[in-house]
């Protein structure tokens, strides 16, 4: 290690956790490097609205320089980590090696194809701003070339969406992706009725949002139903190509299928050589340090963590936050030679999903909302937590326009088309 | 041609012309077919804001299906025409063949490269949202490799931003980059001053903006001096690669060059076999229609027009606006068995252009307006024109929200990396 200089903590991605774990070494006498793969932080509770053309890509992503600026402690790098020296200590990229004393690993996850990664190209996950405008792609495409096609088993299948994972992710996407066939492309096109699309949201548990109470999975399938989605639960996929998907034995053609399913996190647990749970997320210390690398941390959707009851802490923004914040704090007491904190210990705040533009569901530890109610917090509290440096006052006034309109302002075509 | 059903007026190109075209057949009783190879209407004027960071895409582009959705006599399709049928009266695509009794082609015109356009990799144009994104990728991109790298020569080659052609698309890139470099960004790096960047302007005539004033144009070029943008002159580029331009004789190092030089119009010249002028605009009759074919008109960037004193008509949003509703009238008078309009009359309204974020020259017939009065007046028309389905308002507030913190939120850098 060295003594004779200011420590070095290099951290490994710019999401919740990495972002908290970054501001929370603000005042702490050190040379941080914050490295990522991509130059913005990602808000990415609202990227299915990117994925549905409702919000732009800037209005829920923020460059990262520009986010920590005015924190002269920090060096962001714009790279791609592809190994870790843990004896030399260092973080190693295609094209330098960022020697570190404190590491942070906080490379959140993908979404898991159960052994089957040859179904990603036909059926895309959504955890970046390239995946939610390739979808955003796919979905419009499908319409448009539906519009065009005279040929019938084609326009069936172009008009057929499947959403696979029941989760937040995939009954937001399913929820909005029916708005937009049945409201706002209803007049758009003259050769097809965007409202004949059929949208299927497959689930292999026994409902919807298994991570909430029963009351409101069956309030969100309900809301589902009325919003047109078809909802095929206690099924698995077992096959999927450029056709369509294969559930319990049926094929459903399809053109455009998205994979909300299943967590695998991030290759940092090979980069450490750490021992890691069946979806390869890194288990930690109570301080969520590394066995046998006490100056190793990961967090966030990368790290196996229980909560205080042994229950495993859910992937979301609002765990990455306190553990960021929570290793800042054990990095800072062990350069200032203090006192080391308590263990981590999860505070859960609730869980929220949208069905919709007139309907969410929360649950708060004490207190459940459903319907409309539920939908304005829910929006208040994202428009709140939007901490870019564009004005979230935009996204509030995309949000009500398009309430009020119904339109999806965001529903440009872009990129390379297949 | 088909007399006994409803006549079918092809429209191909959904720019200002193209649309405005549309809009004027509103009321005919005809089938239209509006053909483009994207699925949204462009404002072309703010373009270069989408490439410098400053908006997002879908802030100034909409799906033509939305602007069109309630005229029920029009037909979307988003293809791409090769070809043009004359004798038998139908545009080809790729897929399929659309028969037309009137066309009308609105086709715009992409930058010349006079010759060489073997350079286009290395200096990509500004016709499109791709090639803002593109631009932009490349441009925010150049601080950040320049910021990795150790290799002096590399730093100062990707520090140094060249801008071929300065007419207004020139003068706002070159304005903006320099705002970009000295304000934006100034705190966001650590290794290097991204005020140090350099941008040149080249323009081969004797004067940036020719087509306003000389007055203005001194007026813009000590604007842009002020923002730090090195104007050349009176030279021409005489080469270009990857690793920068040579002008007049000389080699300027540069990673990134964006060319805003020239007009090449459209191939709809050589689909029609028309007589083009030197810069592949359909030479075309009083009433916008082509020699020998009276129910083929070309409209806006396609087209050489002359004004009522003989100078050709600019390559501008207004003139194609203008062109589009007068040929919807031609069209409208000879279904319904009217006399036809007279001859078509160009009125110029005005040219502006602004220099970053504080300036702007304007020149209309009986006014010049220059500095920040200018750019207010610029920006309270920019804003009046948007016509989209998204609130224009945020347009307003994400302008309003730069002008106070110098941020630009929309500085993600997505797609593929070079």
């Amino acid at each position: 290690m060295n003594t004779s200089v200011r420590p070095r903590i290099v951290i490994v991605g710019a999401g919740f956790g990495g972002l908290f774990a970054a501001r929370g070494l603000q005042c702490v006498d050190a040379d941080i490097t914050l490295v990522d793969q991509h130059n913005y932080h990602l808000f990415q509770p609202l990227l299915y609205q990117v994925a549905t053309a409702g919000l732009a890509p800037s209005d829920i992503a923020w460059p990262i320089r520009g986010i920590l600026s005015r924190q002269k402690n920090v060096t962001v790098l714009l790279d791609r980590v592809s190994d870790v020296d843990t004896t030399g200590g260092a973080v190693g990229t295609a094209e330098r090696r960022i020697p570190f004393d404190y590491l942070v690993l906080a490379t959140g996850a993908r979404h898991a194809y159960f052994g089957h990664d040859d179904w990603e190209p036909h059926a895309p996950g959504l955890k970046s701003i390239d995946d939610a405008t390739s979808i955003r792609r796919r979905v419009l495409m499908a319409f448009e070339r539906a519009e065009m096609t005279n040929d019938g088993h084609l326009k069936t299948s172009l008009l057929n969406f499947v959403v696979v994972g029941g989760g937040p992710t995939g009954v937001e996407l399913a929820g909005t992706i029916a708005e937009l066939a049945r409201r706002t492309l209803a007049a758009d096109f003259r050769r097809i009725d965007s409202r004949s699309a059929r949208i299927f949201l497959v689930e292999a548990g026994p409902r919807v949002l298994p991570a909430f109470s029963t009351k409101l999975s069956d309030y969100a399938q309900k809301a589902l139903q009325k919003l047109g989605v078809e909802i095929l639960l206690g099924q698995a996929v077992t096959h999927c190509d450029s056709t369509g998907v294969v559930v319990a034995g049926e094929t459903i053609p399809a053109a455009t299928v998205l994979w909300a399913a299943g967590v695998a996190a991030s290759p940092a647990g090979a980069w450490i050589e750490a021992e890691t749970d069946h979806a390869g997320r890194v288990v930690v210390n109570s301080d969520l340090s590394v066995k046998n690398h006490p100056n190793i941390f990961v967090i966030g959707d990368a790290a196996a963590v229980k909560d205080p009851k042994g229950a495993p802490v859910p992937g979301i923004a609002p765990a990455a936050k306190q553990q960021g914040r929570y290793v800042a704090g054990v990095i800072r007491s062990r350069i200032e030679n203090r006192n080391a904190p308590a263990a981590f210990r999860y505070r859960h705040s609730g869980h929220l999903a949208t069905i919709g533009r007139k309907s969410a569901v929360i649950e708060f530890p004490f207190l459940r909302l459903s319907g409309m109610l539920a939908w304005w917090v829910w929006g208040i509290a994202h428009i709140y937590f939007l901490i870019g440096v564009r004005s979230p006052m935009t996204v509030a006034i995309n949000w009500f326009w398009q309430y009020v309109t119904y339109g999806r302002g965001a529903r440009l075509i872009t990129g390379e088309r297949k």
